[in-house]
């Protein structure tokens, strides 16, 4: 197969023949492609957008500002693929927002802007059947919108999409994406684990993010949150769950033996203050870790080399013993291989095995910010590096060389961006409608010390 | 003056006299320059090479590979200027290691190198009377390594350094830089406050940057750290002090009191896994606060805007009242104003005021790190910009224009940091003699489970 990695070798050691392209790798590190491991691409046209707010207030702004364009859904895709690939990886999964109503015009669009790039892409439509007030913990006085769609409707709509774009040969794949147990009922997220088992389709979900939604779990379920996605047949080797902040040991030692992935996204997590999430607990008892950007209202960039850095060192303030801290090598590991796993590629990707698809990173150690010559990779990890990706392969296809995407025109991309019809105009931070109630639940003393 | 800002205004409202320069600022944002508050400029050549240990174990590697060449530091400064530089900072605090009897020549390295570059910087070179073990706790076997010079000496050698090279008409200061109170005896704190005193020089030291520092000064004081180096004249509006990590809240009364001002190192330290400073307390109880990148062997980039942007993000988690996070103007008032004062140059730089010393910054908003136009100052601090800085000014000189550097040659540097008897090798990662100790006296639970 021309799109498999032939062998990995010392210079000069084997002989080549002729149809085989040799990689040189002097004054070079290659690496597995990573794994994007969460993001939501639309919100590109957000980045810098939304003012530091705790997820639940965070959330009310986002979508007051979500895009409603099928062509920005386009070119979110595009730029969202174009910084994932700049920064070290090969393939992102996208938790997508979806326009209601034009659901399948907007998977469209995502699939044709990845293609586009040529970076795997998993496409998880956001789907939820309960309102946005569902996601605050009882007491809250919000009113009750209705929802738009059932359960069954909104599985329905996922087999339709898988059908049409789920498409493994070409890189593109559907995956089932509940928003999260705060805002689906039983009906969908146990349909949901049902259509991920029948299709073989990634299972994503967003999962106790904030102590908000860990107190939620416990007044809806009286139960583990992760013990009910279990019950409900969500939790399989071919789930991710996004954030995992407020999860237990005991909930750890269950997405360890079921063999599920927790997705790590450091940057968004701080920016939300939603928490330190247990990573090396996790890691210590075997659970497997991936790590993701999120999406660009809540880490305004899409570059896996500062989520790779941030989670190698945010851990260490966690736990004094050294030892347990996450090295650089780790690190890689997670967003790599680790990443395969969560978006259950692990037999096609994420490791510079013979066989195995070529996603593959080439970095230029020449770069005056790998400079200087030290250990490149720790370097890589623990530095700023900046235009070092010199060349990448997905799937065997060059997409990067020297530096230059060859796929799409990135000058056609930043036109875009600056497109005043489709960028937004920065808004005034607003607080919105749901704070009251936010403060006087969470915050219940500094609400009365007003 | 030609080198002061003359006036802020909007297009075509003021009439220019012909020898005043005009800064357009369409699509572009004009910011005070950031003082990058806390580094150690030789640290360059260690860059992606310790492994990740507490400062303690860090530090004995750290120790092992200190470059020994007046070239080495001459290099180190400029890179450190340029990196700064191209990340918004127009001012460097360097608390500098110097290399033993050749303390003047190193200096005059670090001098030519800054002034090569054109950017401000103050040097505070790192000295100390006390040996390396007596930074640990009580309890601690190190064998005690006699110290080389006197507390009396030490003063003197500053007073020389001071004498020749304290050059502010020029852009050039010299610091007192006692290491920290761990590793200096009382009667060279007491000196240092004293010669700071006398030639209204900076004070600049390392405080209670770790556990370990804070167990050690309850028992070698009994007292606070901060109200002993109060005690001994330490404490005065020109002094800044590197970490904190590890004061309590009468420290940060005392030192708001004093006017004193604390130095954030995020990267730093959460890559020793020293903990998370109390920033938002700090700020909240009227505590100057600067930001700095520390050293490159342990932020193993020195970029001020990945600094800002950790400093921004990572205390939410602290705080779960969103009201007291920081926003990215605060932070930026921090790393600019903020750094003004930390080193004693509130009445100069740090404010976009007319009078002031020129030191301004023009970030490109076209580039694609800043796209698209939402809130350009959130989106340079809570994104992941690259190349923005399109030009620079410091006291009034012109040092970047169209992102290339005009002062020094870039390609130079960097030949000089790929150059093998320069850069030193990769060593591998070693677990120091001090080890066993470290482990006995700070993880003692972890240590009898071995």
């Amino acid at each position: 197969m021309d799109d498999r990695i032939h062998t990995i070798a010392h210079a000069n050691t084997i002989p080549v023949a002729s149809h085989q392209r040799v990689i040189d790798g002097t004054d070079r590190l290659l690496l597995p492609g990573f794994v994007n491991g969460h993001t939501h691409s639309s919100q590109v046209w957000q980045r810098g957008l939304i003012p530091q707010l705790p997820l639940e207030l965070w959330l009310a702004n986002v979508f007051d500002s979500t895009p409603r364009q099928l062509e920005q859904f386009y070119w979110g895709a595009v730029s969202t693929a174009v910084d994932t690939l700049l920064s070290g990886g090969t393939c992102v999964m996208d938790h997508a927002y979806v326009i209601p109503n034009q659901e399948l015009e907007t998977v469209d669009a995502l699939v044709r802007g990845y293609r586009a790039v040529g970076i795997r892409a998993v496409i998880a439509p956001l789907i939820q059947d309960l309102p946005f007030a569902a996601g605050f913990p009882k007491g809250c006085l919000l009113p009750q919108s209705a929802s738009s769609r059932s359960a069954t409707e909104l599985i329905a709509l996922m087999e339709a999409i898988a059908a049409e774009f789920h498409d493994p040969e070409n890189g593109i794949y559907i995956g089932v994406g509940p928003t999260g147990f705060h805002r689906c009922s039983d009906d969908l997220l146990a349909g949901c684990g049902e259509l991920s088992d029948r299709r073989d389709l990634c299972y994503h979900t967003h999962l106790l993010e904030t102590r908000a939604q860990q107190r939620l779990a416990q007044e809806r379920y009286g139960i583990s949150a992760v013990q009910h996605l279990h019950n409900l047949g969500g939790l399989t080797p071919r789930t991710s769950l996004a954030h995992g902040i407020w999860i237990s040991e005991e909930d750890i030692a269950l997405l360890a033996s079921v063999g599920s992935t927790l997705i790590h996204n450091p940057v968004s997590n701080l920016r939300l203050g939603s928490g330190l999430a247990p990573i090396l607990k996790a890691v210590r008892a075997g659970l497997n870790v991936a790590i993701g950007c999120d999406g660009a209202a809540s880490n305004d960039a899409q570059n896996m080399l500062e989520a790779i850095k941030l989670s190698t060192i945010l851990h260490n303030v966690t736990d004094s013993d050294y030892e347990h801290w996450l090295t650089p090598e780790q690190a890689v590991q997670m967003a790599a291989a680790g990443g395969a796993k969560a978006v259950n590629l692990s037999d096609r990707t994420g490791t510079l095995t013979p066989g195995m698809d070529a996603d593959l990173m080439l970095y230029n150690l020449d770069h005056p910010t790998m400079l200087p010559r030290t250990n490149p990779l720790q370097l890589l990890v623990l530095g700023r590096p900046t235009d070092v990706v010199e060349a990448a392969w997905v799937r065997g296809r060059q997409l990067i060389d020297q530096g230059q995407l060859l796929t799409v025109d990135t000058a056609a991309l930043h036109h875009n961006l600056r497109h005043p019809t489709l960028a937004r105009q920065a808004s005034q931070a607003q607080h919105h409608s749901v704070e009251a109630h936010y403060r006087a639940m969470m915050l219940p003393s500094a609400s009365n010390l007003q």
